[in-house]
């Protein structure tokens, strides 16, 4: 069994991780890092987990896991890493936004590979060190990739998005007060958002020629999970053109499907999936993509992500039940 | 008191109306006309109306009533004044879009008059005959329509905008059964919402020359009232050019209000109030703009519509509590 | 018009009662207090009244003032007079719980009148000092006085209850928080809650010879506004007795209503009314009562209560807008 | 594999059936039962299952399968296998109410065990057909099991529990209406819950002498899964060892447990598991449980009684990721 140590316990991506890994066929929790909760049980926090799980959390890492999962605020991976030493087989999956661009990549002589496995698959096979991208980046890059790998990027793209809650974490905040977020709607970060700079890498890794503007409202919804993005930019082909594109780049995929119907957002919360719907009108083809923020957006791609470094069946241990209600 | 009456009592907007004027001081219900409650209390179908009203539906107008609020699907308001007649001192309000556009705005030789505020409160208080706006529409040309009037809108204008259940009205369907709508989203009608044509002919009213696209995105938030839209398009001035330019056009609105603050929908919800935010990003202006889609989108408006026709003070009844929670 | 203070503008009943306040034609708010906030606009914090209100929050008091609004967490009302004075003539109206009790009524030789007019409306008008009810008291009380006055509650008394999350007030909590209470359901102190002494000191002023038991269990809905209480007790009469008796009892009340049918939480939200229904199983007597937590529960009442204590119509201000959905 | 038949494939519990059986590693499905939908994608009703599963709804029924799900409106089942005739062979689970009872449970010389696995493993495996029990049914009998068991329920059972809006199927009515319930709470059925036969039944087989009254409020909650119940009797042990006896009970329970720690509904959205908790107060016992009524409350059960009827481990196929969130 691989042996899984996470780091940053109590935040929600640590709590999907947990869930998922209980029930991987291949794979084994070694330890449950958070300074914090240290001492305390794992279900006091993930507190569904009762009866699955009585590990408690603890202060001490094990150098010696076969994988590390980093669930840490946005710059404490560094720090973490900075602080802590593992074996060299040690593989690591961070889930924060430390080592996605370019530039952040290498960090104690390690490379990071990003891990967007319709990306690019076979690096992650080979990687020992994975940025895992943000979850409005998985989202909206596997609406974009298609066009991009064909070139089709000629003009700009607009893109608007809302997410859940949870995508706010776990920290208290006024915009994640009940009575404020109920009913509830709202935008942050307009045209700015820090995930604008892994979807730009990764289009112009396919279509270097790309130099439009990506204009990306991210909105608040009054939900708990899930991204429905919407996005449209010129495209000059037919829509059945579109669609063929689209199902060639995802013919190998195992979690993003291209659907012929128009899609509402609760098709893939907690799943792993990323659906994807087309439509044409005039000379704008929109392209909306949904997501779980959570899994395909973070916990799940990271295990889809270890899932390959680790020479499994892809889908191991993430053939979810959807809760669709 | 102005005598009402009210055509399509069972619906929504009808009710909002019910809840408006049982409070206005200067107008009373006369009656309330449906012919599947015909005989039933008011106080049935709009349930928290208990202890407030104690009147019934009818199926029998009354000719002479001074006011008539049509309340009816769309192409219904033609249907119902065709075998239906008034007085000719009794004035119209249809909250339809049976009368908006130019080419439909005369029937029976009443002229109607396009019933917002904010552009032609002149004509409103003359017109004996009004077509209340769209809720959408009215929430998305009271971000345009400053800019039109400076004959700015040079460029494609993006439209994004979410609406409550309530948009959808009393008829159960499948994207309103709670189980599927709560916590969910969606689009529908992408780029061809039926309210574009109001907001491109009052755009053209003010800035004649206006030939680009509105490239509208219309959504189904899992809230039930409101609407939230941000638009953005060119501008080449500074953020306080525009703000100027805003606040001067509102300055003798009622109920229209800049607002140096980012917004969240919840700030309108059971008011007659529309909210606007401007922000500038590069060369974009981004206009948010949010109503209650059943007050300032419907039956508030129609209030305020005819508070002018009457030669009331705009305001009166509108004076609401907003829920904000 | 009546010069009022508000002490904790920033909470949300302080919010609520400014909201009823700048429509009041009888009162007019003199200085809304919070040391926190103190030089920030209200509108600020209680952002749907941007075009309301430009007025700032002060931390300054004015002693004259006619009447005093205490909106602070409870404990804090007696800190708060210990430590500021005002004119005798200043009457005060504490929205907390420090004065509700027999042995807490009187405080610096003032006599606080406990402030629920269905239960003592005499006594109200001639008060200076009231000590305004808890929402589930009111709630509770309002199904339970009938009977009490009668000398029929003569066996134990089932009382389960939802409050939606504005009843934990604005201080963020992991209870509070979006992606915990959004549909969730949750109960909190089981049989112990801090208002069973008012409901049993209320009842017992009716009934004197009330022995039994009160069983009430409160819980968190994942609702923002409203309560919704069910109670039920032996009653040997019959189904029309009851209502007579309920009826009877509330001939007077201006926001308290018997209705014939059953209810459901909305019909209430965002008014000052009270609904009751009741229901007859074998022996049972099931009594459902409804009110919003924030106004009849809160600063509704409190008006209602300022009203009568200035000699106005018990209505003024208080005929509200429902929200409904 | 087991071949497995759906009747009634178009509703909620036969969506989350086929949601469990395509990962379920020892059943596979063989057809899926739907005369409105016949011929039309099963991924074109339960729209989350797009790229899942290929197979199209159907009118034909295969005869020979191993086991078959009836997913029928209530009075359904007899209809259906009064009209459609299986194999000998085919075991049946009904998750209707039509064979719950001990006077309906023998029909075409069938004889159908009740399927609550915590009350009767044994007879489940011995067993050829099945009458699922309802959900309130199964969540409110796990909470009381314990104590008949132990001869302890000597007095009235006051029970409240509220149920999430899927409990009322995919039939859209008034009270599943968004606009109604968001945000919204109501009752229905008051002490007369059609599940009060099945639970009193269970009790009864466990302490015959039970004579006393169960009063049952079953409420509706703006959630969409889940049912959170309380309910309370006289107990005059100490927590501890209510706490005992429940353990006790529940020690080979693969998915009912004991939680030491307050309970909210989120607990267990979207797993098989019941979790209970107690509390004293008084003489009183407070038991809480929870389930998701679409899993545990119907179709998690039902796989949990195929998977004893077949000799298989209790769990497969149902160790499911929670959403929590």
């Amino acid at each position: 069994m691989i042996q899984v140590g996470i780091i940053g316990g109590a935040g929600y991506t640590a709590g999907e991780l947990i869930r998922l890994l209980i029930n991987h066929p291949k794979a084994e929790i070694n330890f449950v890092y958070s300074t914090s909760n240290a001492g305390n049980k794992i279900s006091s926090v993930h507190q569904d987990l009762l009866g699955d799980l009585d590990m408690k959390f603890t202060d001490t890492v094990n150098p010696k896991v076969d994988v590390l999962f980093l669930c840490l605020g946005h710059g404490n991976s560094v720090k973490f890493l900075s602080a802590n030493t593992f074996s060299d087989n040690t593989k690591i999956i961070d889930l924060g936004n430390d080592f996605r661009l370019e530039n952040d990549k290498v960090f104690q002589e390690k490379t990071f590979v990003y891990g967007l496995p319709e990306l690019q698959r076979d690096a992650i096979k080979k990687a020992n060190y994975i940025a895992n991208p943000g979850c409005f980046a998985t989202t909206i890059q596997l609406a974009l990739l298609p066009l991009a790998q064909q070139n089709l990027l000629s003009n700009d793209v607009h893109i608007n998005a809302v997410t859940g809650a949870t995508g706010a974490g776990t920290s208290l905040s006024d915009t994640s007060h009940f009575p404020w977020r109920d009913n509830n709607f709202s935008y942050y970060k307009p045209f700015t958002h820090q995930h604008l700079g892994e979807i730009t890498q990764s289009v112009k890794q396919l279509q270097n020629s790309f130099g439009s503007e990506i204009l990306f409202m991210p909105n608040r919804g009054n939900f708990s999970r899930g991204i429905f993005a919407t996005l449209y930019t010129n495209f000059e082909g037919t829509l059945n053109e579109a669609k063929d594109m689209f199902k060639a780049f995802y013919k190998d995929a195992k979690f993003t499907f291209v659907s012929d119907e128009v899609l509402h957002l609760k098709q893939v919360v907690n799943t792993n999936k990323c659906l994807i719907h087309l439509h044409k009108h005039n000379n704008k083809l929109l392209v909306t993509s949904i997501t779980d923020n959570l899994l395909k957006g973070a916990s799940g791609q990271a295990i889809q992500n270890m899932n390959l470094m680790f020479g499994l069946e892809e889908t191991t241990g993430l053939q979810l039940k959807a809760t669709y209600f």
